[in-house]
């Protein structure tokens, strides 16, 4: 497998990033910045990331894991032995940026906090993520994304219209905008390195980044003191799903010039002067009288019939726009990757790098390090370097 | 209002971004970038942002406005007289990012497409968002987020179980997802300019980021070709939401020791050795079975007690935790705001500033540009420079 860290067209060419993340909030914040040309390197435990049990398995390689940790290179170490944990500090050494998502006090414990780390590189980037923060009631505390979803607010936001149960948001949204911050997040404490020479030290909480997230209009309306408006009303409204003569659409029109399209569309140019509907501040007040029309006029139409007045997109289009790539992999064989969402003039980031199987960059690693033949078969001997290969 | 471009402790201090964007993904990609230290510069047209007109509104300023566009400057000019445009390339010209959300076409029209920025200012990093990319069948489109929560599958993801009706989520998580997914790509190519001096033009399209957003786990499952399997299979599980006496609660368990915690929390010790839940993969499989057992359990328990027991997280967090400040602002009183995520040791970004009102740094960045107080007023009798202040 060739690897991205060698592509010298990548932003990011040149940065090394030491992730002692597992499961998929640390795992996707580093798999960003291995797509935009980071060096990655995953410390693996004995046991393995989690995500290498889960999901649909292909020659001992889980699509969980796949789709997390394209791009990356994995060390697969036993630090609670001293010798493990010596390899991790020294490439701590010739690192950039560590990312850490383990629960708060763990990574201490461990032997590579803040301070052990940042005595052998003054200047690194030291990111930890977590569920609550480090300090407060809930910081121990094991968090998955479903718990964040409740309690940012999103699951009620969520919940049924009639019954009023809270519902989930079926993809784990929590635990990838937490990744996307981060990448973030980190990306401008490098800038910030690269004109100060200083490093960083940054924490993200998941719950942190949901309510920041969630805030522009979900909860928007609690912005001004005294006059807040309950959040839930905006959302009461019927979702933008219009039943056809023949299925489901979505469609809907903000400015005056579209909401004026939309009336001609359903041969209703009745409305486009109607008082109720005539300005944005106007339609956005008579928000459920307004679905209501336009869900009656909709369900009179043919989804394809009705679409073509909306001018509106067809599926093609995920194939037109070679968002999904296939990659031919020696072991794996054709693998579905999704190509990195920003596109660059002339030169495109070409996804050459599936995901490491668990300690597949042992030995290249050791020899970067400065190791020899025989003392890496030392390592291995003595269980402190584990590798698994692919299965069948 | 203070602006926070005047704060040295930020990360990207010392960045100016000029902000030709409206609606949402666009106003919130230059809002995080403004919360990192960016000098943002938001260009409105005389009638505004549409997003002036939405949402609660309060001495002539809109949640929606400001929940979008926090931190930055307003300059308000007609671009359709030829000294307008001139005025706003003279900003391209001492700007290291140009970001802009107009469909595809658009800009060009308008003399502020990348070639002509590009004579002015060669290195400048060239940011556009659009819907469905610049070419295909679809680019001319106008393109909210329910079309993209349509076409990238999540409205398919989030049905209903029952009947099948696609179900939209109910915070524009296109549009922001886009809008980190852009703020991380321009500061990439910031890093990169910062090393290389090279510029870069970026094309952003909303659908590519769902499309890559939702696949690790959502579309996870169509990685290895030819070993496809059904990506709403895995979506057909009920949420994590579960029935108590009094309320309802979410639970979860992945690892051996969370699901033998969860076991013991609820009386079920029998269920620990169960062979159809004893490892990850056991459990992953007969999910459907191993939801309704806890499912009927859970339902026989008070929320507090069970929470207690599975030493779950309170609501008095997001208190705790300081996420939502409330600025005093001599025009607005006192508003809340939600903290950036990201919190740097040693010192935190501080919220000083809200949303500018339109217009309302009109003179300062003609004065910065060197114009004199008669040109400007001059400018100001020839409509080219609009103002609206703060209404009542």
């Amino acid at each position: 497998m060739s690897q991205n860290h060698s592509d010298h067209t990548l932003p990011l060419n040149g940065v090394r990033v030491l992730d002692l993340t597992t499961m998929v909030s640390g795992p996707i914040a580093t798999m960003l910045l291995a797509e935009q040309g980071a060096d990655v390197i995953k410390i693996e435990s004995p046991t393995g990331d989690y995500m290498r049990q889960v999901g649909t398995e292909h020659k001992g390689m889980t699509s969980s894991f796949l789709t997390c940790n394209r791009g990356k290179r994995s060390m697969c170490v036993d630090i609670k032995q001293p010798k493990g944990l010596e390899l991790v500090l020294e490439l701590a050494k010739n690192a950039d940026v560590l990312v850490q998502n383990f629960r708060p006090g763990v990574i201490e414990r461990m032997g590579l906090g803040e301070d052990a780390v940042r005595a052998l590189k003054p200047d690194i980037i030291y990111m930890s993520i977590s569920g609550f923060g480090k300090t407060g009631p809930q910081a121990h505390q094991r968090v998955y994304d479903p718990v964040i979803q409740a309690l940012s607010g999103l699951a009620d936001v969520q919940r049924d219209q009639l019954s009023g149960v809270p519902r989930m948001v079926r993809t784990i949204i929590c635990d990838k905008t937490t990744a996307l911050t981060a990448a973030h997040a980190i990306t401008t404490a490098l800038f910030h390195r690269e004109r100060t020479g200083e490093g960083q030290t940054m924490d993200l909480a998941m719950l942190d980044t949901m309510v920041s997230f969630l805030w522009p209009e979900t909860m928007g309306s609690l912005s001004f003191v005294g006059k807040e408006q309950d959040p839930a009303h905006s959302q009461k409204s019927p979702d933008l799903v219009f039943k056809t003569v023949d299925g489901y659409i979505t469609a809907g029109a903000n400015s005056n010039s579209e909401w004026e399209g939309m009336c001609n569309a359903l041969n209703r140019q009745d409305l486009i002067c109607d008082p109720r509907f005539k300005t944005a501040q106007a339609r956005s007040k008579n928000i459920s009288q307004r679905r209501q029309i336009m869900s009656d006029e909709i369900a009179t139409w043919m989804s394809k019939e009705i679409l073509e007045r909306f001018d509106s997109a067809g599926v093609a289009y995920i194939v037109d726009n070679n968002i999904i790539n296939v990659i031919d992999d020696e072991t794996l064989g054709e693998v579905r990757v999704p190509r990195p969402p920003v596109q660059y003039s002339g030169e495109l980031p070409r996804i050459t790098t599936l995901a490491p199987f668990q300690g597949a960059n042992n030995r290249e690693l050791m020899l970067e390090l400065g190791y020899k033949d025989s003392e890496i078969n030392q390592y291995v001997q003595d269980q402190i370097l584990h590798q698994r290969n692919a299965g069948n």
